[in-house]
Protein backbone atom coordinates (compact mmCIF):
# COMPACT_ATOMS: atom_id res chain seq x y z
CA UNK A 1 0.00 0.00 0.00
CA UNK A 2 1.55 3.55 -1.11
CA UNK A 3 0.52 6.43 1.45
CA UNK A 4 2.23 9.40 2.64
CA UNK A 5 1.76 11.79 5.42
CA UNK A 6 1.20 15.38 5.31
CA UNK A 7 3.67 16.11 7.54
CA UNK A 8 4.03 20.07 6.66
CA UNK A 9 0.53 20.47 6.82
CA UNK A 10 -0.62 21.60 10.72
CA UNK A 11 -3.07 18.84 12.08
CA UNK A 12 -3.81 17.23 15.89
CA UNK A 13 -2.91 13.75 16.53
CA UNK A 14 -4.73 11.19 18.77
CA UNK A 15 -4.41 7.86 19.89
CA UNK A 16 -7.43 6.17 21.70
CA UNK A 17 -7.26 3.62 24.07
CA UNK A 18 -9.87 0.92 24.19
CA UNK A 19 -10.23 -0.44 28.01
CA UNK A 20 -11.48 -3.86 27.35
CA UNK A 21 -11.61 -7.77 28.18
CA UNK A 22 -14.73 -8.30 26.62
CA UNK A 23 -13.34 -7.45 23.55
CA UNK A 24 -9.97 -9.03 23.44
CA UNK A 25 -11.79 -11.86 24.52
CA UNK A 26 -14.68 -11.92 21.79
CA UNK A 27 -17.53 -11.24 23.79
CA UNK A 28 -18.39 -7.79 22.54
CA UNK A 29 -17.36 -6.71 19.19
CA UNK A 30 -15.94 -3.07 19.98
CA UNK A 31 -17.73 -0.35 18.15
CA UNK A 32 -15.96 3.14 19.85
CA UNK A 33 -13.23 2.54 17.43
CA UNK A 34 -14.70 2.73 14.61
CA UNK A 35 -16.80 5.14 15.64
CA UNK A 36 -14.26 7.62 16.47
CA UNK A 37 -12.04 7.11 13.19
CA UNK A 38 -15.15 8.73 11.77
CA UNK A 39 -16.04 11.70 14.18
CA UNK A 40 -12.34 12.42 14.41
CA UNK A 41 -12.03 12.59 10.87
CA UNK A 42 -14.35 14.95 9.67
CA UNK A 43 -13.03 17.48 12.40
CA UNK A 44 -9.66 17.08 10.96
CA UNK A 45 -7.96 14.78 14.03
CA UNK A 46 -5.08 12.38 12.55
CA UNK A 47 -6.32 9.47 14.64
CA UNK A 48 -2.46 7.77 14.54
CA UNK A 49 -2.69 4.98 16.72
CA UNK A 50 -5.79 2.18 18.42
CA UNK A 51 -4.83 0.16 21.25
CA UNK A 52 -7.37 -2.81 22.47
CA UNK A 53 -5.82 -3.63 26.51
CA UNK A 54 -6.78 -5.58 29.21
CA UNK A 55 -8.40 -4.35 32.40
CA UNK A 56 -4.63 -4.03 34.19
CA UNK A 57 -3.88 -0.82 36.26
CA UNK A 58 -0.01 -1.75 35.01
CA UNK A 59 -0.71 -2.29 31.26
CA UNK A 60 -3.16 0.51 30.54
CA UNK A 61 -0.91 3.39 32.79
CA UNK A 62 2.25 1.94 30.09
CA UNK A 63 0.13 2.62 27.14
CA UNK A 64 -1.35 6.04 28.43
CA UNK A 65 2.26 7.35 29.34
CA UNK A 66 3.40 5.85 25.91
CA UNK A 67 0.68 7.66 23.94
CA UNK A 68 0.31 10.89 26.22
CA UNK A 69 3.99 11.80 24.99
CA UNK A 70 3.37 11.44 21.45
CA UNK A 71 -0.16 12.50 20.68
CA UNK A 72 -2.40 15.81 21.14
CA UNK A 73 -4.99 14.13 22.40
CA UNK A 74 -5.51 10.90 24.38
CA UNK A 75 -9.18 9.39 24.37
CA UNK A 76 -10.14 6.09 26.58
CA UNK A 77 -12.84 4.06 26.18
CA UNK A 78 -13.96 2.22 28.97
CA UNK A 79 -13.11 1.21 32.60
CA UNK A 80 -14.89 4.34 34.08
CA UNK A 81 -17.67 2.62 36.07
CA UNK A 82 -18.31 1.94 39.70
CA UNK A 83 -16.79 -1.73 40.61
CA UNK A 84 -13.13 -2.42 41.79
CA UNK A 85 -12.24 -3.73 38.66
CA UNK A 86 -12.66 0.06 36.78
CA UNK A 87 -9.28 0.80 36.77
CA UNK A 88 -8.71 3.49 34.37
CA UNK A 89 -8.96 6.31 36.15
CA UNK A 90 -6.54 5.07 38.73
CA UNK A 91 -3.92 4.19 35.72
CA UNK A 92 -4.20 7.58 34.01
CA UNK A 93 -3.28 9.01 37.58
CA UNK A 94 -0.40 6.20 38.12
CA UNK A 95 1.14 6.88 34.22
CA UNK A 96 1.53 10.80 35.54
CA UNK A 97 2.71 10.14 38.83
CA UNK A 98 0.02 11.74 40.55
CA UNK A 99 -2.63 10.51 43.44
CA UNK A 100 -6.47 9.70 43.48
CA UNK A 101 -8.09 12.78 45.21
CA UNK A 102 -11.66 13.15 45.81
CA UNK A 103 -12.81 16.05 43.77
CA UNK A 104 -15.87 17.97 45.40
CA UNK A 105 -17.42 19.46 42.22
CA UNK A 106 -17.59 15.43 41.03
CA UNK A 107 -18.62 13.79 44.31
CA UNK A 108 -21.79 16.31 44.05
CA UNK A 109 -22.96 15.53 40.45
CA UNK A 110 -22.70 11.68 41.29
CA UNK A 111 -24.51 12.48 44.13
CA UNK A 112 -27.16 13.87 42.66
CA UNK A 113 -27.10 11.35 38.92
CA UNK A 114 -27.17 8.47 41.63
CA UNK A 115 -28.81 8.72 45.12
CA UNK A 116 -29.79 4.60 45.03
CA UNK A 117 -26.08 3.72 44.71
CA UNK A 118 -23.87 3.08 47.84
CA UNK A 119 -21.57 5.42 49.56
CA UNK A 120 -18.66 3.35 48.94
CA UNK A 121 -19.72 3.07 45.20
CA UNK A 122 -20.12 6.92 45.28
CA UNK A 123 -17.40 7.96 46.70
CA UNK A 124 -15.28 5.85 44.29
CA UNK A 125 -16.68 7.47 41.02
CA UNK A 126 -15.74 10.92 42.61
CA UNK A 127 -12.12 9.60 42.63
CA UNK A 128 -9.57 11.78 40.14
CA UNK A 129 -6.63 11.75 39.57
CA UNK A 130 -4.59 14.93 40.99
CA UNK A 131 -5.10 18.19 38.96
CA UNK A 132 -7.74 16.41 37.18
CA UNK A 133 -10.72 18.68 35.03
CA UNK A 134 -14.25 18.05 34.40
CA UNK A 135 -15.11 18.85 31.33
CA UNK A 136 -19.09 20.17 32.02
CA UNK A 137 -21.27 22.17 30.12
CA UNK A 138 -22.94 22.23 26.69
CA UNK A 139 -24.48 19.18 25.82
CA UNK A 140 -22.47 17.28 28.70
CA UNK A 141 -24.11 16.37 32.16
CA UNK A 142 -21.97 13.65 33.25
CA UNK A 143 -18.30 15.38 33.52
CA UNK A 144 -15.92 13.76 31.16
CA UNK A 145 -12.76 13.90 33.75
CA UNK A 146 -9.61 15.15 31.38
CA UNK A 147 -6.13 14.93 32.90
CA UNK A 148 -3.38 16.88 31.03
CA UNK A 149 -4.08 15.77 27.06
CA UNK A 150 -5.82 12.54 28.33
CA UNK A 151 -9.82 12.30 28.07
CA UNK A 152 -11.64 9.21 30.06
CA UNK A 153 -14.52 8.10 28.18
CA UNK A 154 -16.81 5.76 29.10
CA UNK A 155 -16.79 2.66 27.14
CA UNK A 156 -20.54 1.22 26.54
CA UNK A 157 -21.31 2.74 23.34
CA UNK A 158 -24.54 4.76 23.61
CA UNK A 159 -22.50 6.79 26.41
CA UNK A 160 -19.30 7.37 24.49
CA UNK A 161 -20.61 8.31 21.06
CA UNK A 162 -22.91 11.04 22.92
CA UNK A 163 -18.92 11.97 25.13
CA UNK A 164 -17.28 12.36 21.83
CA UNK A 165 -19.91 14.53 19.92
CA UNK A 166 -20.18 16.50 23.08
CA UNK A 167 -16.41 17.14 22.96
CA UNK A 168 -15.64 17.13 19.03
CA UNK A 169 -16.01 21.30 19.71
CA UNK A 170 -13.36 21.47 21.71
CA UNK A 171 -10.80 18.92 19.30
CA UNK A 172 -11.72 20.05 16.15
CA UNK A 173 -9.33 21.71 13.54
CA UNK A 174 -10.03 21.63 10.04
CA UNK A 175 -11.50 18.67 7.81
CA UNK A 176 -9.84 16.53 5.03
CA UNK A 177 -10.97 16.61 1.83
CA UNK A 178 -10.96 13.12 -0.09
CA UNK A 179 -11.12 12.05 -3.66
CA UNK A 180 -10.90 8.13 -4.86
CA UNK A 181 -10.49 5.93 -7.79
CA UNK A 182 -11.59 2.91 -8.88
CA UNK A 183 -8.72 1.15 -10.94
CA UNK A 184 -9.18 -2.50 -12.96
CA UNK A 185 -5.52 -3.02 -12.59
CA UNK A 186 -2.93 -5.00 -10.67
CA UNK A 187 -1.55 -2.85 -7.29
CA UNK A 188 1.46 -3.91 -8.81
CA UNK A 189 1.08 -2.55 -12.09
CA UNK A 190 -0.21 1.55 -10.80
CA UNK A 191 2.77 1.31 -8.61
CA UNK A 192 4.72 3.56 -10.78
CA UNK A 193 2.22 6.08 -11.36
CA UNK A 194 1.18 6.57 -7.73
CA UNK A 195 4.88 7.14 -6.54
CA UNK A 196 5.28 9.45 -9.58
CA UNK A 197 1.80 11.38 -8.21
CA UNK A 198 3.47 11.26 -4.65
CA UNK A 199 6.69 13.12 -5.86
CA UNK A 200 4.74 15.80 -8.00
CA UNK A 201 2.38 16.28 -4.72
CA UNK A 202 4.61 16.01 -1.68
CA UNK A 203 1.85 16.67 0.40
CA UNK A 204 -0.84 14.40 -0.70
CA UNK A 205 -2.17 11.51 1.16
CA UNK A 206 -2.35 8.63 -1.16
CA UNK A 207 -3.62 5.36 -0.67
CA UNK A 208 -4.25 1.90 -2.61
CA UNK A 209 -6.14 -0.71 -1.21
CA UNK A 210 -6.23 -3.93 -3.54
CA UNK A 211 -9.72 -5.64 -3.20
CA UNK A 212 -10.44 -9.65 -4.41
CA UNK A 213 -13.60 -10.67 -5.43
CA UNK A 214 -14.83 -7.19 -7.04
CA UNK A 215 -15.83 -8.09 -10.18
CA UNK A 216 -15.53 -3.95 -11.22
CA UNK A 217 -12.46 -3.02 -10.01
CA UNK A 218 -9.06 -3.84 -8.32
CA UNK A 219 -7.14 -1.18 -6.55
CA UNK A 220 -9.33 1.65 -4.86
CA UNK A 221 -7.02 4.95 -4.81
CA UNK A 222 -7.78 7.66 -2.63
CA UNK A 223 -6.17 10.90 -2.54
CA UNK A 224 -6.50 13.34 0.43
CA UNK A 225 -5.55 16.87 1.79
CA UNK A 226 -7.07 19.62 3.97
CA UNK A 227 -6.49 21.73 0.73
CA UNK A 228 -9.28 20.87 -1.60
CA UNK A 229 -7.89 22.56 -4.60
CA UNK A 230 -4.48 20.71 -4.11
CA UNK A 231 -6.14 17.48 -4.28
CA UNK A 232 -8.09 18.41 -6.95
CA UNK A 233 -5.59 19.18 -8.75
CA UNK A 234 -3.68 15.77 -7.66
CA UNK A 235 -6.36 13.49 -8.75
CA UNK A 236 -6.20 15.22 -12.75
CA UNK A 237 -2.43 14.68 -12.34
CA UNK A 238 -3.04 10.99 -11.66
CA UNK A 239 -5.92 10.39 -13.64
CA UNK A 240 -3.64 11.65 -16.20
CA UNK A 241 -0.95 8.66 -15.60
CA UNK A 242 -3.44 5.86 -15.56
CA UNK A 243 -3.57 3.38 -18.32
CA UNK A 244 -6.11 3.40 -20.31
CA UNK A 245 -9.21 2.50 -19.60
CA UNK A 246 -8.00 1.52 -16.37
CA UNK A 247 -10.27 4.14 -14.30
CA UNK A 248 -13.48 2.71 -13.58
CA UNK A 249 -15.33 4.97 -11.37
CA UNK A 250 -14.22 8.03 -9.69
CA UNK A 251 -15.32 9.47 -6.61
CA UNK B 1 -16.23 -4.27 35.04
CA UNK B 2 -15.67 -6.69 36.91
CA UNK B 3 -12.85 -10.00 35.51
CA UNK B 4 -10.01 -11.57 36.57
CA UNK B 5 -7.56 -13.53 34.10
CA UNK B 6 -6.71 -17.15 35.51
CA UNK B 7 -3.26 -16.83 35.69
CA UNK B 8 -2.07 -20.46 37.41
CA UNK B 9 -3.46 -21.83 34.45
CA UNK B 10 -1.47 -22.69 31.55
CA UNK B 11 -2.76 -20.35 28.54
CA UNK B 12 -0.96 -19.35 25.32
CA UNK B 13 -0.94 -15.56 24.93
CA UNK B 14 -1.01 -13.45 21.69
CA UNK B 15 -0.89 -9.83 20.26
CA UNK B 16 -2.23 -8.86 17.38
CA UNK B 17 -0.58 -5.75 15.19
CA UNK B 18 -2.89 -4.49 12.51
CA UNK B 19 -0.62 -2.37 10.08
CA UNK B 20 -2.79 -0.16 8.52
CA UNK B 21 -3.42 4.14 7.34
CA UNK B 22 -6.54 3.01 5.59
CA UNK B 23 -8.35 2.11 9.38
CA UNK B 24 -6.94 4.72 11.15
CA UNK B 25 -8.51 7.03 8.78
CA UNK B 26 -11.62 5.64 8.60
CA UNK B 27 -11.33 4.24 4.51
CA UNK B 28 -11.92 0.66 5.44
CA UNK B 29 -13.09 -0.77 8.20
CA UNK B 30 -10.91 -3.49 10.04
CA UNK B 31 -12.29 -6.70 10.35
CA UNK B 32 -8.80 -9.02 10.63
CA UNK B 33 -9.12 -8.13 14.30
CA UNK B 34 -12.63 -9.49 15.07
CA UNK B 35 -11.87 -12.35 13.28
CA UNK B 36 -8.80 -13.62 15.20
CA UNK B 37 -10.39 -12.38 18.14
CA UNK B 38 -12.60 -15.26 17.65
CA UNK B 39 -10.82 -17.61 16.07
CA UNK B 40 -8.26 -17.57 18.20
CA UNK B 41 -10.87 -17.83 21.79
CA UNK B 42 -11.86 -21.26 20.18
CA UNK B 43 -8.66 -22.51 20.17
CA UNK B 44 -7.82 -21.19 23.69
CA UNK B 45 -5.66 -18.56 22.80
CA UNK B 46 -5.91 -15.64 24.88
CA UNK B 47 -5.64 -12.55 22.98
CA UNK B 48 -3.97 -9.52 25.47
CA UNK B 49 -3.71 -6.69 23.21
CA UNK B 50 -4.59 -5.46 19.62
CA UNK B 51 -2.77 -2.43 18.32
CA UNK B 52 -3.41 -0.50 15.19
CA UNK B 53 -1.03 1.44 13.94
CA UNK B 54 0.33 3.83 10.85
CA UNK B 55 2.48 2.41 7.57
CA UNK B 56 5.75 3.74 9.86
CA UNK B 57 8.98 1.11 9.95
CA UNK B 58 10.08 3.16 13.25
CA UNK B 59 6.33 2.64 15.01
CA UNK B 60 5.33 -1.16 13.39
CA UNK B 61 9.35 -2.19 14.23
CA UNK B 62 8.46 -0.37 18.34
CA UNK B 63 4.72 -2.17 18.29
CA UNK B 64 6.43 -5.00 17.44
CA UNK B 65 9.23 -5.05 19.92
CA UNK B 66 7.19 -4.36 22.82
CA UNK B 67 4.75 -7.28 22.19
CA UNK B 68 7.22 -10.19 20.80
CA UNK B 69 9.33 -9.71 24.36
CA UNK B 70 5.89 -9.87 26.23
CA UNK B 71 3.30 -12.52 24.36
CA UNK B 72 3.83 -16.18 23.24
CA UNK B 73 2.39 -15.30 19.87
CA UNK B 74 2.36 -12.23 17.51
CA UNK B 75 0.42 -11.41 14.76
CA UNK B 76 0.75 -8.58 12.35
CA UNK B 77 -1.70 -8.06 9.71
CA UNK B 78 -0.77 -6.06 6.66
CA UNK B 79 2.06 -3.94 5.23
CA UNK B 80 3.59 -7.18 3.57
CA UNK B 81 2.60 -6.49 -0.58
CA UNK B 82 4.70 -4.96 -3.12
CA UNK B 83 4.85 -1.08 -3.14
CA UNK B 84 7.39 0.59 -1.40
CA UNK B 85 5.19 1.59 1.33
CA UNK B 86 4.80 -2.01 2.62
CA UNK B 87 6.98 -1.86 5.15
CA UNK B 88 5.92 -4.51 7.35
CA UNK B 89 8.79 -7.13 6.73
CA UNK B 90 11.58 -4.80 7.24
CA UNK B 91 9.95 -3.08 10.68
CA UNK B 92 9.87 -7.03 12.03
CA UNK B 93 13.68 -7.17 10.67
CA UNK B 94 14.47 -3.89 12.14
CA UNK B 95 12.87 -5.08 15.65
CA UNK B 96 14.95 -7.99 16.22
CA UNK B 97 17.95 -6.46 14.60
CA UNK B 98 18.15 -8.32 11.58
CA UNK B 99 19.23 -8.07 8.12
CA UNK B 100 16.83 -8.54 5.34
CA UNK B 101 17.71 -11.04 2.89
CA UNK B 102 16.53 -12.98 0.15
CA UNK B 103 15.14 -16.31 0.66
CA UNK B 104 15.79 -18.49 -2.07
CA UNK B 105 12.55 -21.19 -1.66
CA UNK B 106 10.60 -17.71 -1.22
CA UNK B 107 11.71 -16.44 -4.82
CA UNK B 108 11.13 -19.25 -5.97
CA UNK B 109 7.45 -19.45 -5.04
CA UNK B 110 7.28 -15.57 -5.48
CA UNK B 111 7.93 -16.07 -9.36
CA UNK B 112 6.03 -19.06 -9.75
CA UNK B 113 2.68 -16.97 -8.16
CA UNK B 114 3.64 -13.79 -10.12
CA UNK B 115 4.95 -14.63 -13.36
CA UNK B 116 3.38 -10.86 -14.80
CA UNK B 117 4.98 -8.95 -11.55
CA UNK B 118 8.19 -6.46 -12.36
CA UNK B 119 11.11 -8.05 -11.66
CA UNK B 120 12.01 -5.54 -8.64
CA UNK B 121 8.93 -6.32 -7.47
CA UNK B 122 9.61 -10.16 -7.49
CA UNK B 123 12.84 -9.47 -5.36
CA UNK B 124 11.14 -6.72 -2.73
CA UNK B 125 8.57 -10.00 -1.88
CA UNK B 126 11.13 -12.72 -1.80
CA UNK B 127 12.93 -10.46 1.12
CA UNK B 128 12.55 -11.65 4.43
CA UNK B 129 14.56 -11.07 7.92
CA UNK B 130 17.69 -13.03 8.27
CA UNK B 131 16.40 -16.36 10.22
CA UNK B 132 12.97 -16.06 8.95
CA UNK B 133 10.71 -19.05 8.54
CA UNK B 134 8.41 -19.83 5.52
CA UNK B 135 5.30 -21.51 6.67
CA UNK B 136 4.06 -23.47 4.14
CA UNK B 137 2.42 -26.94 3.91
CA UNK B 138 -1.43 -28.24 4.62
CA UNK B 139 -3.64 -25.39 3.47
CA UNK B 140 -1.12 -22.71 3.16
CA UNK B 141 0.22 -22.35 -0.42
CA UNK B 142 1.87 -19.23 -0.54
CA UNK B 143 3.91 -18.70 2.63
CA UNK B 144 3.67 -16.75 5.88
CA UNK B 145 6.75 -15.62 6.56
CA UNK B 146 7.62 -16.03 10.68
CA UNK B 147 10.39 -14.73 12.65
CA UNK B 148 10.73 -15.86 16.24
CA UNK B 149 7.19 -15.41 17.38
CA UNK B 150 6.04 -13.47 14.91
CA UNK B 151 3.62 -14.39 12.09
CA UNK B 152 3.25 -11.80 8.81
CA UNK B 153 -0.26 -12.23 7.55
CA UNK B 154 -1.56 -10.09 4.41
CA UNK B 155 -3.93 -7.06 5.73
CA UNK B 156 -6.87 -8.17 2.55
CA UNK B 157 -9.56 -10.19 4.81
CA UNK B 158 -9.89 -12.55 2.43
CA UNK B 159 -5.86 -13.82 2.31
CA UNK B 160 -5.91 -12.78 6.29
CA UNK B 161 -8.62 -15.22 7.16
CA UNK B 162 -7.68 -17.69 5.02
CA UNK B 163 -3.90 -18.06 6.11
CA UNK B 164 -5.10 -17.20 10.11
CA UNK B 165 -7.27 -20.57 9.57
CA UNK B 166 -4.67 -22.46 8.25
CA UNK B 167 -1.88 -21.76 10.89
CA UNK B 168 -4.21 -22.18 13.69
CA UNK B 169 -3.52 -25.96 14.55
CA UNK B 170 0.30 -24.30 15.37
CA UNK B 171 -0.65 -22.19 17.63
CA UNK B 172 -4.00 -24.26 19.20
CA UNK B 173 -3.90 -25.77 22.86
CA UNK B 174 -7.40 -26.62 24.48
CA UNK B 175 -10.42 -23.81 24.65
CA UNK B 176 -12.04 -21.84 26.66
CA UNK B 177 -15.96 -22.72 28.54
CA UNK B 178 -18.11 -19.76 28.77
CA UNK B 179 -21.70 -19.62 30.61
CA UNK B 180 -23.75 -16.41 30.87
CA UNK B 181 -26.28 -15.03 33.19
CA UNK B 182 -28.43 -12.04 32.02
CA UNK B 183 -29.22 -9.91 35.30
CA UNK B 184 -32.10 -7.69 35.65
CA UNK B 185 -30.39 -5.35 38.23
CA UNK B 186 -27.61 -2.24 38.19
CA UNK B 187 -24.14 -3.48 38.13
CA UNK B 188 -23.67 -1.74 41.20
CA UNK B 189 -26.14 -3.68 43.00
CA UNK B 190 -24.81 -6.86 41.99
CA UNK B 191 -21.19 -6.02 42.48
CA UNK B 192 -20.68 -7.86 45.74
CA UNK B 193 -22.35 -11.10 44.59
CA UNK B 194 -19.60 -11.33 41.86
CA UNK B 195 -16.61 -10.51 44.20
CA UNK B 196 -18.24 -13.13 46.36
CA UNK B 197 -18.14 -15.57 44.01
CA UNK B 198 -14.69 -14.20 42.52
CA UNK B 199 -13.62 -15.44 46.45
CA UNK B 200 -15.09 -18.87 45.90
CA UNK B 201 -13.71 -19.52 42.63
CA UNK B 202 -10.08 -17.32 42.44
CA UNK B 203 -9.41 -19.10 38.91
CA UNK B 204 -12.49 -17.85 37.47
CA UNK B 205 -12.39 -15.43 34.46
CA UNK B 206 -15.66 -13.19 35.25
CA UNK B 207 -16.92 -10.36 33.06
CA UNK B 208 -20.24 -8.32 33.87
CA UNK B 209 -21.28 -6.18 30.87
CA UNK B 210 -24.14 -3.32 31.44
CA UNK B 211 -26.42 -2.94 28.48
CA UNK B 212 -28.31 0.32 27.94
CA UNK B 213 -31.52 0.61 26.72
CA UNK B 214 -32.59 -3.17 26.77
CA UNK B 215 -35.58 -3.93 28.14
CA UNK B 216 -34.71 -7.61 29.31
CA UNK B 217 -31.95 -6.77 31.19
CA UNK B 218 -28.96 -4.43 32.71
CA UNK B 219 -25.89 -6.62 32.94
CA UNK B 220 -24.24 -9.51 31.58
CA UNK B 221 -22.43 -11.77 33.29
CA UNK B 222 -19.92 -14.11 31.44
CA UNK B 223 -18.07 -16.90 33.65
CA UNK B 224 -15.29 -18.42 31.63
CA UNK B 225 -12.74 -21.29 32.72
CA UNK B 226 -10.72 -24.28 30.66
CA UNK B 227 -12.21 -26.26 33.40
CA UNK B 228 -16.06 -27.14 32.07
CA UNK B 229 -16.66 -28.51 35.74
CA UNK B 230 -15.30 -25.46 37.61
CA UNK B 231 -17.33 -22.82 35.70
CA UNK B 232 -20.35 -24.45 36.32
CA UNK B 233 -19.68 -25.13 39.67
CA UNK B 234 -18.87 -21.03 39.76
CA UNK B 235 -21.67 -20.97 37.90
CA UNK B 236 -24.22 -22.50 40.33
CA UNK B 237 -22.99 -20.22 43.09
CA UNK B 238 -23.65 -17.57 41.45
CA UNK B 239 -26.90 -18.08 40.79
CA UNK B 240 -27.74 -19.20 44.37
CA UNK B 241 -26.17 -15.65 45.34
CA UNK B 242 -28.46 -13.20 43.06
CA UNK B 243 -31.36 -11.33 44.35
CA UNK B 244 -34.67 -13.12 44.13
CA UNK B 245 -35.97 -12.70 40.17
CA UNK B 246 -32.90 -11.43 39.25
CA UNK B 247 -31.52 -13.74 36.67
CA UNK B 248 -33.76 -13.19 33.80
CA UNK B 249 -32.10 -15.54 31.20
CA UNK B 250 -29.07 -18.23 31.16
CA UNK B 251 -26.55 -19.58 28.42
Amino acid sequence: MVSRQAEARRERTCALIVVGNEILSGKVRDTNAYFAVRELRGIGVALKRIVVVADELKTIAEEVRHCAARFEIVITSGGVGPTHDDVTVEAVADAFGRELVTDPQLQRIVDRHFPARAEAVRLKMALVPQGAVLNVGGEIAYPVVQLENVYMLPGIPQLFEDKLRALKDRFATDPYFMRAMYVNAAESTIAGQLSACLERFPDLMLGSYPTIGDAQYRVKVTLESKDRAYVDAAFDHLIGLMPEGAVVKTE
